[in-house]
């Protein structure tokens, strides 16, 4: 870091502890920091640290939000009937996005992972069975990700909800749309022939 | 942005004007910032803000520094002979990577491209014609990128130092070290070709 003047070797410092960033793409982003307007780095950095202090997790979903309860759960349009569990705030939005689904949501905050020390404890299950007591709760949809991890997850969740009389659904594994049936791996084509429908 | 608690949003907006960075790539470096200690993200915000508030151009080379005249510039170990000439100061950074040039700097800041606006005005010039006046410098390395626009930024520099009875060198073409014949573009091994030196 001799070879920066010392700002900007700290800068870059900073950056290369972000994933996916490298030390050259922090040299990079690091330049490109320092040639744009002083108000537009100042703006990223107030939003790295609003971000910070001005998000909290609602009380009922544990999604991340700007207030309590977080919008999806305080709307009275959402269909109380349905819980879809996923691992992570991100797979909310993603979820959002498809504009189909009207259910609430509940956020885990990872998936059960045993190797990285991560059990149903470190979860955030014991929320989401306190949500199971409400009568007009139909179903819990467990959208964790398709990964070793999120399966164990998947079936630990309809191991625990089962009992309560609550219907437990997993999403559909298969191809992708538009994806190519020769470039499919066998595990997931192997699901999309259990998971045929008649048509 | 709906999908995002409002201040999550606007970081994955501000993250998203970065190069290189798209909107996935914005998310997830969103949730991570969200995820590490708020004293890491403040470290990260500050950092950005600091290298703009302290760092200033060398008076003499035009590079970043955060003194001035910089480091290189004050020492007077370098030797005053010698002028290399870069596009950028992450330029600086890749010749002082090589441990061997011991001479000084001068930054331009970009080089010429008409397309884009950039006429010798725009470039630190006029600066570096200043220092040619010194009656220690024998030689000025151009070290512009081998680009259309540095090999322009080149020929022009060269027209201009020539007559002032300076020795002016371009660095030369060639094929990377460990880089492989049959891969070489037909320019490169053509420069290579023509730059053979006797063993």
């Amino acid at each position: 870091m001799l070879y920066y003047a010392e700002p900007v070797g700290r800068l870059i410092e900073e950056l290369s502890k972000l994933p996916g960033v490298g030390p050259k793409t922090a040299q990079r982003l690091a330049f490109h920091l320092l040639h744009v307007p002083r108000s537009e780095a100042v703006a990223l950095a107030k939003a790295i640290v609003e971000a910070h202090d001005k998000t909290l997790y609602c009380s009922v979903c544990t999604n991340l939000t700007d207030r309590d309860p977080c919008r999806i759960c305080g709307d009275a349009n959402r269909d109380r009937a349905v819980i879809c569990v996923v691992e992570e705030p991100r797979d909310v939005v993603a979820v959002e996005k498809t504009r189909e689904y009207r259910g609430h949501y509940h956020v885990l905050h990872g998936a059960l992972s045993p190797i990285e020390g991560v059990g149903p404890e470190q979860l955030r299950i014991s929320q989401l069975m306190a949500r199971l007591a409400d009568p007009e709760l139909k179903e819990v949809i467990v959208a964790t990700n398709p990964t070793v991890e999120g399966e164990a997850t998947a079936a630990y969740l309809a191991r625990l909800i089962k009992p309560m009389g609550v219907k437990v659904t997993r999403i559909a594994h298969g191809l992708p749309v538009g994806g190519d049936l020769e470039y499919a791996d066998q595990v997931t084509l192997l699901r999309a022939m259990e998971g045929r429908r008649e048509l």
